[in-house]
């Protein structure tokens, strides 16, 4: 999983001096339910404030896109992308939405948040 | 009614180290009206934060699926179902809605709320 | 199956000479799938032209309710209750669509339109 | 009812050379169920277009007020409105339609129309 | 207008050692307004926490149902309603909202709160 | 009111060989009631199909400011304002439609068609 | 400007011993500019908690409707509006919010608070 | 390709003597765009009048499903789904409407009809 | 302008046998207002029945932002852009409609539409 | 850039003793990439609370309209345009949020935020 940290690319924050708020909505993410192999799919939002780095977009782009054919909980699929980007930005704060679409009728949404 | 809880499954949280939010809402919910015999029919919205356990989503379906023909009041199964999601789970917090359909012109929303 | 029939009730039309249409919507139908044993869940949009009987709305209610635990598939439950309805009002013109909630990432729409 | 009749007024049509469309919406329309005793709610949408005469407004808002307390079936009510309306204004084309709200989970419309 | 209070029916809480919310909205008031003698129209959203009794919902209905032909204004309306469901139910909070239709171009909402 | 009529002003139609379809929607359409000497409020959609001439936006936008003093029936204005664009631009086809803000609880939409 | 004052009329608070409240949304509100001489067109919604005064809403209404010609600006309009319903009804609360239309590509909201 | 029209499983249609609309809606179908590799996202809507056979749900899911990392057009895509569920199928009619999301800040739907 | 045309691309259609549609819906199309210099915003919507030969999406793109600063016509840059993809892919049917932005309280729907 | 700044005009805030906001939403601000040089699209909320000057209407618009063809990225668009605008208002709170519009399957909000 290691290489997927490396897809993740990143520029100087211009503003550091202050704070500032980033959100990236990505309504296209999917990956796959390891226990039936059938596709999910789950839109992210993505919000932080930016310490030193920003994430630059089309890496966060390629990096979702490389869970594409991988197994993987939503749970465990939300907790390691935001540990990912936590990780390489080294925020002062982060939130990571992902809103899944509904499986046996039910839709599930799971948050994590992070304070530096 | 004990053979209700046992429907329900949980599977270990692996990020028990940190507060974050997980919400599985389900459009689908019926029961019956004690009163009228009647179906009701709700969208129940829940949302916790895990401790050492998650609930597993398919028997959450099956769980929210065995009260299809019992007839049950709007407040008591709200605050059942919380109950027994509270036992099997022992989340740090947990809020349950059910948002009730029109009966008699009037629509019902009912929010039990838990803190560990 | 011939019970169910017996739940329709009808009342006589009082604008028999003139042509016009009545629209029943119905968000709250469910059944089970024969194969799965899972719940189904629908809308039922009833819409005709009555001749000398119209449906009675509480026995339409009871009629749709009997459906509750019986196993029938999306095209048989659609066909068959349009037949039903056709056979106790004998309408001018019916049109029965009934909208499934999404099963497998896929939601359903059967139409059934019948001319006298 | 005749005293219904006498409650709309009309004014001549400035334009009658012209084929145009009028559409008055009023979403507050209320009576009472002849069997339940319940009160029934329904948006009414008049579309008509004028010969000589035209529907006076303020005479159509106390016209339909004057329901407020009858007794009357949803067929019915949509009937008698049309056939009242296109007695007094005998125009060159009317419809109505009766949009009622959920009762026992199901809400109806009902749709009358008329061409000269 | 003691025996509108008469109207309203209680059950006994079934879970009085916790606080939960109660939710009933019912977008099918109407009263009359004083001044005009025309009807008036509202959603009424009632919220509480019960603390021994809840109201009875049929019984809620009929009492809403009991000011259809009361000439009564706005802000009087909503505060007595409240008045009435905090002596008959006790409750540990209330809060009634009471959103009224366009009258003159000007849509307006009342909202009376109440704390134990 | 022939002064109205000067206000419009029209350019070429740079395409006359073809037919094709040209929509302004004014939202701020405001005259005022002969009866009662309220405001009224309107939604204008007009629709053509130019001949020689279009009408020029900036002028129309005038044009319709003209009659934000006068007092003028529904049926009226735009049975006028549709007179004096054919008279003006002679469209292939052009259709006018009035959506009036709610009066008295009803709202009202005029539209008038015409065809060369 | 004084004499617009005389236009607003109270009723007086039937409860003023509890803090309630109030809103009336007026989506009809129109002005001009003082520098293009164009008409202006918002939504206002005034939010109050009485002390024992209550705005009178037809006099609201005569009062809004008395700038239709006046030359004033976005800013000045709201800050003066929110001084005379101050100064009239003499509230423990007060909020104007002035919604304006597109103008130039830009719609703009005002918002006056104020507590006693 | 051959192996992806069997996976696309039928039954029986019970009834044949009747034309019946059958709608599958499918917001979750993915494939790969054969230029730049990347994902492609559409909603698949499915629309047909069943002869003998129709189309089993779940087999449907998982042949749309296979296209999840072919690299191809869109235009391609719809035409090939389209022509492999006549094949299958061999319905009465059948539409089939691909509504693919913002690509260069353009979305597109492309649509194939068919009538036997 | 010649230059234009040159920046649309085409590709063959794989399916030329067969009548069906594509739309592509541009919601970023900006030019300039000749008389005024003030920048134009439009909603582009192309649809087309294609012949031998489809436009190519991102040489559509970069056809539309060729505009982007020059000074043209509402109904102009409509009838020039349906003529351009007409020239270059010789379509069987073909509409353009531009959904233009409010500009002085009015927005503006042109449409244009070919058959071959 | 410091031209720039000269386009932004103010006048004096008539209420600078009390604390109002002011928003102006502008859904129509675009300017490129400096990677790609294909163009962004945003829409900017700005909302402010004024001390001595209000940022005027017009020259808002043009200095928005003066990044048209300007390369710069998201981040540092927002904030430049928040610095610009306090130093010229000095406000005594100021937010800006710039929405942009989807560019690879993502859209973005950069908020900035600024208190005196």
């Amino acid at each position: 999983m290691s290489e997927k940290l490396s897809i993740l690319e990143t520029f100087e924050n211009q503003y550091p001096e202050r704070d500032y708020n980033i959100v990236h909505v990505a309504p296209e993410f999917t990956s796959v339910c390891p226990k039936t192999g059938m596709p999910d799919f789950a839109t992210l939002t993505l919000e932080y404030i930016p310490n030193q780095l920003c994430v630059e977009l089309k890496s966060l782009k390629l990096y979702y896109g490389s869970y594409r054919n991988d197994g993987i909980y939503y749970e465990s699929v939300t907790n390691k992308i935001a540990d990912d980007l936590i990780k390489v930005t080294q925020p002062r704060y982060l939130k990571l939405t992902a809103n899944f679409a509904v499986r046996g009728g039910i839709s599930s949404v799971i948050t994590v948040e992070y304070k530096a």
